[in-house]
């Protein structure tokens, strides 16, 4: 049976092509306005959910947080995407003739170098979202109109990909996390683990626990520290450990961080992407 | 003589509230747009910068923390500020004639709940800033029509609060970094220091180094990992402590991590805001 997949976005999508690389394409995507909140909605009445947690340029998401811990879902995968922008428009189009370019005003932002140096002549216009600025140029059919967005856009809407990898900072990439909602009963094939562990403000509290996931010898790929919103003094730390839940180091960790008195709160167990 | 400040954002926007806060009202600012690096090019020529960090939803920004390691400036001072976002419109204006609302597509959709329910009627339509978009209000000087921006942004263009913390979530400040050009050659009244690690990707090297800080009863308030770009294995850490780098305890614990053949880049040493 075709599943449903609750994504932030359209069709094509960033978070679209991340569905269909963890899912194949046997799937009906369940489109969401942000903010996140509505995907975490939409995800209700669906059976997956793929969400935005990390940009290598602009961090990890409080509010993708924020919703995991209210909403409890289980992080069941993870795919990490580059987030690489091309320049769609009319099949035979030439670049030269551009004269407007249409895209969301993020993507229009993370390509100015290349529109500015390849295309001065072209008017910068904002459209709501990346694939449907693309769904513009191909009802418009005009050669001198032109989109920013995913490959797959072009590739929906039947378009040319003009020019590709047009953002100024190739180093973006985006890490998306799968929802399901229910922890399965065996975790087997996960090799990496992601909690949230609450500790007092005191002078080595986290220095003790890192060490009883080192004593372990278990390697951590993600630390960010937030305060308790209302609860001064106390702090979260989001935590990705490079190790599944099931394995027997990471048990014993848990169980001493437990007895130590510390909240830990499991968010999903899954197979590394890279 | 006024100093002249860098911004992101034009006057009266939270960034100009934030340098207001800091350097008092006698301060010449340099509006820039994003991306960020556009802050730091004006900073070249400028007194000092303010730039934005942190926020309480998003989470820290990798892309000036980057910057910060790229164009080595010294924080010399930290703001904390709640961002309130008001309804603005002409003095007098009623609420329930408002038919149209104009601000940055963040601003809107921070108060989008507001909007929703207090102002169903209203079209929402999308500017470039939210302060600016209270000064077109004010040109336009028609009842009917409001803007989303900073209590500031009202009393620079002599217009009225016709509802305030009208976003969603209260929760929502953001921190702001004061950059100088120096680092000045005492930091007596600093009491909290900005550092970046860079550490071996091995099980318990971030445990080792963090037990450095716990050994002298150094507290850390912000702990955020991110991988090196095109080094695997190789994690930075974006750490505040609560302590001023002159103090000795911070000295001996920098002094071990040396010792132990760590990267440490100190950014800076400051007053604590909150």
């Amino acid at each position: 049976m075709t599943k449903k997949i609750a994504i932030q976005g359209e069709r094509a999508s960033f978070h679209d092509v991340a569905a269909r690389q963890f899912f194949g394409d046997d799937i009906t995507i369940v489109p969401c306005d942000l903010p996140f909140s509505k995907v975490f909605d939409a995800f209700e009445s669906a059976d997956f959910a793929v969400c935005a947690i990390e940009n290598s340029i602009h961090g990890v998401i409080n509010e993708v947080y924020d919703l995991l811990l209210e909403r409890r879902p289980w992080i069941c995968g993870e795919v990490v995407l580059p987030i690489e922008q091309c320049l769609i428009g009319l099949p035979g189009a030439q670049l030269a003739a551009i004269r407007e370019v249409y895209s969301h005003p993020v993507a229009l932002s993370q390509c100015k170098q290349f529109l500015s140096t390849t295309l001065p002549q072209a008017k910068l216009l904002e459209a709501d979202d990346t694939a449907g600025s693309v769904g513009l140029i191909a009802k418009w059919n005009d050669p001198t109109k032109a989109a920013i967005a995913s490959a797959a856009a072009a590739k929906l809407y039947g378009m040319a990909v003009l020019a590709k990898a047009i953002e100024t900072n190739h180093h973006n990439y985006t890490r998306f996390v799968v929802l399901a909602h229910k922890r399965p009963i065996e975790v087997k094939e996960a090799n990496k683990t992601s909690l949230v562990l609450q500790l007092p403000h005191t002078a080595g509290s986290l220095a003790k626990a890192l060490a009883t996931f080192a004593d372990q010898g278990i390697n951590l790929s993600l630390i960010v520290s937030r305060p308790v919103v209302g609860k001064p003094g106390q702090y979260l730390f989001y935590i990705d450990l490079e190790v599944g839940l099931n394995n027997e180091t990471l048990q014993i960790a848990l169980a001493n961080l437990h007895t130590e008195g510390n909240t830990i709160e499991i968010l999903g167990s899954y197979r590394k992407n890279v």
